[in-house]
């Protein structure tokens, strides 16, 4: 990124400085086409998934799960009911012709079996989008053997930079341009690329390629599993949301009943550590979260969910800490409450 | 830039990696409001202003001239014509709903007076956009005076990073949102904010308002018209386009009738100096400009054209040596046509 920011060049323009921005661009397109095992022609820059997800779904009609996304849910016609686990069991278009079954779930971790759902979408008729936000990067999958219509990645996702995007389109799909103009990408998503995120995009796709073919995440899982077990030994009411379900390495949602998401963020905030409640929606306003009320959980439990995230550097001090901490402020809040 | 780097939280998140992040954008929105002198409500990120353009123009008629970015002439569907100069003279909505005029053309810098057009649009009872995006960090203007409906910016046309833009919408006008999802930016443009980029937006903006008012440009006007006198020496066939008009300070656009402006770009690569001919469209092939030909110019002397954009760093040293490099690939262009 420090390099695109020296070069002041326009990737449509033919001199020097602006081949040189292109050649940015296009490496970066191949390094995030191979993260995925994809063509690099199938890549599709854009400012974030939220807005692949807008322009893979415009035009049609989805079915997909209240456990969605908001950037795909939005789009919901059709909804698909998930079980306490929070996975899809059964398969059911309603009047659906785009079938959306997320990767990874962004509040719980909760996988679904992206092959299984893309065949059956397939075998119903209707066209594949895969949101692949939290899954690249974390899980070892060539999600391009899948071959769905759509694929949407999220930069930041992977350790680059927020404010970029791709949408995958399966050579021979084509979408309406949603943002019209020069024409860039080949047509399908015009204005000047945003060379220094895009060039961010492609380091972060490599170095994720890397850390998941070195096994990296599994360390990650074992401290995800020791705070939980610290968590549970401190707390006999909390419950870890997904436990049970195949879950990412990285991701820990658990909810203590009648202590309120809000609240732990921050209180643990005050105590140096940034967890999230539930559902952040941009006013900084928390709801509860539609997530964990689809998945069956009551308002009141899902308003004292929160999630823990841990990263590649996160160490098993860290995690002890947080433990001892939110240990802390819970005898705290028992004390208040009783 | 740089600073926006170490942040690493997200804008939505309420934790204090999240806040931090939050007011990198928000002083960045106050930055770019001031520079243009709206309220920094009105101020909507995009990845563009051709993202900026599309939310502006979706579901309007646009009534504009053929000399407008492709970004907006990509929705007109009533043309004005406008003078030799590149002027619009007379309006005419036909059946548009929404006038764009632009503040000052991409390729020939010719400058239009926003004020009156706009005030001619509302009382034919238009909306009115202003593309704002060559003009705001070169001329001095209060463009937040104007009242636009609709006023479109570029990050990287004020010095700041490719891929950001902004859309202002005047205090009570709204637009359905283009990209929906987690309703950041107000609800009016969902997906996780470009911090990095929209920073850097904010300093140049800063910085871009310092230097109109410091007067800067004034020094970069005196040395395009030592670059365009000096060219005049070396050629008697050379039209310098839009001369007469009120034009942007740090432009040039000329044509030399029956040497290519493809080639001129390519020859003075080589040279060292970077040049684009009239439209670059993003394959790389280039067109000739529907803006000089829109002016009345024909196809072959549009072909003939190429594009001197001066910077702020510009030297007369800079000017002298380009206009002695490009007066010996004149002389041998000469030499090859006689």
């Amino acid at each position: 990124m420090l390099a695109a920011m020296d070069v002041l060049g326009n990737p449509s323009s033919v001199h020097a400085e602006g081949r040189a921005a292109k050649a940015m661009v296009e490496k970066a397109r191949s390094q995030v086409a191979a993260l995925v095992g994809i063509d690099r022609n199938e890549v599709v820059f854009t400012s974030s998934a939220t807005e692949a997800a807008e322009l893979a779904c415009a035009g049609h009609r989805l079915t997909c799960a209240d456990v969605e996304h908001d950037a795909v849910h939005v789009h919901q016609v059709h909804a698909l009911p998930v079980d306490a686990g929070g996975e899809v069991q059964k398969l059911d278009m309603g009047d659906g012709d785009l079938l959306a079954v997320q990767g990874a779930n962004s509040e719980t971790g909760v996988l679904q079996d992206n092959f299984r759902w893309a065949q059956l979408g397939w075998q119903a008729g209707a066209h594949v989008l895969v949101d692949a936000v939290q899954l690249v990067g974390k899980v070892r999958t060539s999600l391009g053997a899948l071959g769905a219509d759509y694929l949407m990645m999220s930069a930041h996702k992977v350790g680059g930079p927020k404010g970029v995007g791709a949408l995958c389109l399966k050579l021979g799909v084509e979408r309406p341009a949603l943002i019209r103009g020069g024409g860039q990408e080949m047509g399908r998503r015009s204005g000047t690329e945003n060379v220094i995120g895009i060039a961010g995009f492609g380091a972060a796709a490599e170095a994720a390629q890397r850390d998941v073919a070195d096994g990296r995440w599994a360390r990650v899982e074992k401290l995800r599993n020791i705070l939980e077990s610290a968590l549970a030994d401190a707390s006999n009411t909390t419950i870890f949301v997904g436990k049970e379900a195949p879950r990412l390495p990285n991701t820990s949602c658990f909810i203590t009943p009648g202590w309120k998401g809000e609240t732990q963020v921050m209180q643990m905030d005050l105590a140096g550590f940034a967890i999230s409640a539930g559902s952040a929606c941009s006013s900084g306003k928390v709801k509860a979260s539609r997530v964990l009320q689809a998945m069956g959980y009551s308002e009141h439990e899902a308003t004292s969910a929160v999630r823990v995230s841990l990263g590649l550097e996160t160490t098993e001090d860290d995690i002890l800490r947080f433990a001892e901490a939110w240990t802390q402020k819970l005898r705290k809040h028992e004390a208040r409450a009783a």
